[in-house]
C-alpha cells in the first residue's frame, strides 16, 4: 500500500477502505507517514469529501489510536454533551452537576477556546485551584463519586486527533464537516458513553453560519454516532447573540453559579434544561416533562449546586465560590460602555463580542496564549431592550486600560440600536435525531 | 500574510494576487514555508485551478528562485523543443544537431525517464563518457561552439521546481496542467531561449490519454510561454504506438544515429523535420518548404551529424558511435520473441511497450534506481504490417534472463494481432498556435 496512491484516489473524488484509513491514520500516529503527506490527503478529504463508511473508519481509526475508557462496571448510563462551539456558552459547566443530579454520570472531556469561541477547560481554569489535568485513574474516581467529571484531551485519548487537529490548523483543513465530526467523535466515543447530545450552533457567532450547513453537519454526527452503537440527538441551537449575560471565564463560572441557584438570564437555562432532558431521554430515564421537571427540581432544591461543588472540591478547586462568587479572580480594570443613542437594542452580534472578549484578555488568538481569567463582559442589554443614550450597555473587564480600549472598540461594532425592535427569535431551532 | 490564509483562499476557489504567490514560493524555496502547507496548497490549485495571471506569477516565481542564463551576445536565435514525454521519442537526439545545422542555438535542458517514458538524459549517457553535468560555463561554451548542448537540470537552475516537484511526486499532485506547465515553463525560460516549440504527446504512452486534454495543456503553456515575452507553437502528436523502432537507450541512440545519417524510422524523421521547420519559423529563419529542404539538406550531406559528433565530443563523449555505433553499450542478453499467430500487426500499446522496457533495465520505476543503459528493444513489426505465426515482432536486451523473461511478458501484452488492417493514423494531430 502506498500512501500516494490513497492520497490520488481520494483526489480522484475514490473511495478508500476501511483498511487504507487505518493503515494513514496508524502510520501517521506513529510518525511513519510525513505531515506532508497527512496534509495533502486531508484537504483532498476537505474538497472531495467521503462516504459513510470512510467517515466511520476514520473516526474508528482515530479512536483506536489511543485509549477507549469502560466505565460499564459504573451502574448508571454515561452520556455526555457536546457543543461545536460559541460566545457565552457556558452550558457544559451548567448541565454536567444538573443532569448528574437527574442520575445521569456525565464523563467530560472539553477543550479550550480558539478564535472568538470560549472554552469549558479555561472557564474552569478561573475558578481557584481547578485541575483539569486529571489522570484517567483520578477522572474515574471524580466520575464516580460526584456523577461528573470535567477534564481536557489526555495524551491517551485519540493521540491521532491531536496530531491530525494540529495540522488541520496550519494547512488550512479545519473547516471540513467530515474531519470536525471524526475529531469529535473519536474523543468523545473514547470516553466510554452509551449516548451523546450534540448543541450544534448556527449563526454569527458559530462556526456553521447557515441552518442547512448546521443541519448537514448534526445529521452526519447523528449518523456516525449510531453507526458507532451509540445513541445519539442533535439540537439546532441559535448563537447570533451571545448566550446570557456573561462573555469570559469567571464571569461565565459566576453566571452558571446563578443558573444553579436556580436564578440566572432564562435562555442559559432553557438551554440547559431542553438539552439535559434529551441527555435523561436519551438514557432512558423519563421523557418530555417528567425529565424536564426532575432537572427542575434539581436547580430548584440545590441538590444540582451541590454537585458542583463536589465537583470543584475533588477537582483540587476551591468550592467556597459557589457560596461566595467574590473568591473569583476580580479584574484589575473595569469600564463601563455607555449607549451613544436611544432606541431599541436590535442586534448583538456574537462573533464580535467574542473577539472584544479576546482584546480584552479572557480568549486566545493563538493556541500558545494565555487567558487572563478574570477578563469578559458583563452585557446589559439584551436583544429587544429599549436603550436610552447614555445608559450602560456592558460592563468590560479587563488586565489594563488599553485591552478595555482595544475591547470597547470591538465590543462597540457588535452592537446595533434602532428603532424597530427585533422578531424574537426561537433558541431551538430544530432537533435532529 | 499567513500560509494558511493563502491555502485557505486557493481551496475556497478564490484567487492569489503575484505577491502572495511570491511569497509562497519564496519562502518555501528557502524552506521557510514547511513541506506540509505547500503540500496542502499543491492539492488546493489541483483541484481548484488557477487564473491565467495566478499562473504566470507562479511560473516567474519559479523561474526567479534561480538563475537565468543570458546568451543575447550569441548572434543566433535560440530555441528549445520540449516533449511532454512518450515511448521511443528520441527526437530531442536528433533535431538538436539538425536544427544547429540549420542556422539556431539550442540550449537544451532535458530531463530523466520516469516511469514508462523515457528521458533524453539517460539516452545520452548511454554514449561512453559523456556527460550531462556540465557547470552552467561549460554549457555556455558547448552551445556556442556546436551551435547545440544538452544537459540536466542544475543546482542553480529553477530550484523551487526542483524542490516542488520532489513534493509533488509524493503528495498525489503532479497531474494538474498549471503545475506542470509551471514546471516545465521555469525551466525552459531559464535557458534564456527566444521561442520554445512543444511536441505534446496524446494517446495510450502519453500523460495525456485525450486530445482534448493535450489540446488544453498545450493552449495554456503557449498562452503562458507567450505571456513570457518568448514565442511558443505546440504540435499535438500521436503516442499511440511507440516512436521508431528502438526504446530503450543505447538503441535509441543508434537509431538516432540513423536518422541523422539519413535514413531510420520514417515516422522518427518526419516528427524531427515538422518539429524542426516550427523551430526555423519561429526563429524567422525561413517558413514552410524553405525550411523544411534546409533541414533534408543538414541530414542529406552529413552537416547534422557531424553536428552531432562534435556535440559528443565537447560533453566529454566518445564521437566515434557516429561512425561505429557498435561502440554503444551491448547488451548481455538477447532474446527474439516471435508471433504466436498469423494476421496483421493492429496495436502495440506505447505504455505497455515503454513498461516492458522498464523490466527490461532501460527504465526506472522509482527515481533512485539506475538504467541499464544496454537494456530495451528493437521493434521488427510496426502497426499495419502483416505477420506470420513464428515470425519475428521484436528483439530484447537486458542484462539478465530474468528481465529478458518479464520484459516478454509486458511486451507481449502490448501487440495486437488481428485480421483486418487498421486505418493508418496521423502522426501529427493539430498545431497550437
Amino acid at each position: 500500500m502506498r500512501v500516494v496512491d490513497l492520497i490520488r484516489r481520494k483526489r480522484d473524488s475514490g473511495e478508500l477502505t476501511r483498511e487504507e484509513i487505518e493503515f494513514l491514520i496508524a502510520g501517521y500516529t506513529r510518525s511513519e507517514i510525513p505531515d506532508y503527506q497527512m496534509a495533502a490527503w486531508l484537504m483532498a478529504v476537505l474538497l472531495k469529501g467521503m462516504t459513510r463508511a470512510e467517515l466511520s473508519a476514520l473516526t474508528e481509526a482515530m479512536l483506536r489510536s489511543g485509549q477507549v475508557l469502560d466505565f460499564s462496571d459504573l451502574p448508571a448510563k454515561k452520556v455526555d454533551k457536546h457543543s461545536t462551539g460559541g460566545v457565552g456558552d457556558k452550558t457544559s459547566l451548567v448541565i454536567a452537576p444538573v443532569v448528574a443530579a437527574g442520575g445521569l454520570l456525565v464523563p467530560m472531556i472539553s477543550g479550550r477556546g480558539l478564535g472568538h469561541s470560549g472554552g469549558t477547560l479555561d472557564k474552569l481554569e478561573s475558578i481557584p485551584g481547578f485541575n483539569v489535568n486529571l489522570s484517567l485513574a483520578e477522572f474515574r474516581r471524580v466520575l464516580a463519586t460526584c456523577g461528573c467529571a470535567l477534564i481536557g484531551q489526555t495524551a491517551e485519548i485519540a493521540p491521532a486527533d491531536k496530531k491530525i487537529y494540529a495540522l488541520r490548523d496550519v494547512t488550512g483543513t479545519v473547516e471540513s464537516p467530515n474531519l470536525i465530526c471524526a475529531s469529535i467523535m473519536s474523543k468523545k466515543l473514547a470516553e466510554g458513553i452509551d449516548a451523546l447530545v450534540l448543541d450544534v450552533k448556527v449563526g454569527r457567532g458559530a462556526f456553521m453560519k447557515t441552518r442547512d450547513d448546521a443541519r448537514l453537519l448534526a445529521r452526519t454526527m447523528v449518523e456516525l454516532c449510531r453507526a458507532m452503537g451509540r445513541d445519539c440527538v442533535a439540537l439546532l441551537t441559535s448563537m447570533d447573540a451571545p448566550l446570557g449575560s456573561a462573555v469570559g471565564n469567571a464571569v461565565e463560572v459566576r453566571e452558571s453559579i446563578d443558573v444553579l441557584c436556580d436564578r440566572g438570564p432564562p435562555d442559559v437555562r432553557e438551554l440547559t434544561l431542553r438539552l439535559g432532558v434529551e441527555m435523561l431521554r436519551a438514557a432512558g430515564l423519563g421523557d418530555g416533562d417528567a425529565a424536564r421537571s426532575r432537572l427542575e427540581a434539581a436547580l430548584a432544591d440545590g441538590t444540582a449546586l451541590r454537585r458542583f461543588a463536589e465537583l470543584i472540591d475533588a477537582q483540587g478547586g476551591d468550592a467556597g465560590v459557589t457560596d461566595d462568587p467574590s473568591r473569583l479572580p476580580q479584574p484589575r480594570c473595569r469600564r463601563i460602555v455607555h449607549a451613544d443613542r436611544t432606541g431599541v437594542l436590535t442586534g448583538m452580534d456574537a462573533e464580535l463580542v467574542g473577539r472584544a472578549a479576546v482584546e480584552l484578555g479572557a480568549g486566545r488568538a493563538r493556541k500558545e496564549d494565555a487567558v487572563d481569567p478574570a477578563a469578559g463582559l458583563l452585557l446589559h442589554k439584551r436583544i429587544g431592550d429599549p436603550v436610552r443614550a447614555g445608559e450602560a450597555l456592558a460592563e468590560l473587564h479587563a488586565g489594563d486600560e488599553s485591552r478595555l480600549e482595544a475591547g470597547e472598540a470591538r465590543f462597540r461594532a457588535a452592537v446595533a440600536i434602532g428603532e424597530t425592535p427585533p422578531r424574537p427569535a426561537p433558541l431551538v431551532l430544530e432537533r435532529v435525531a
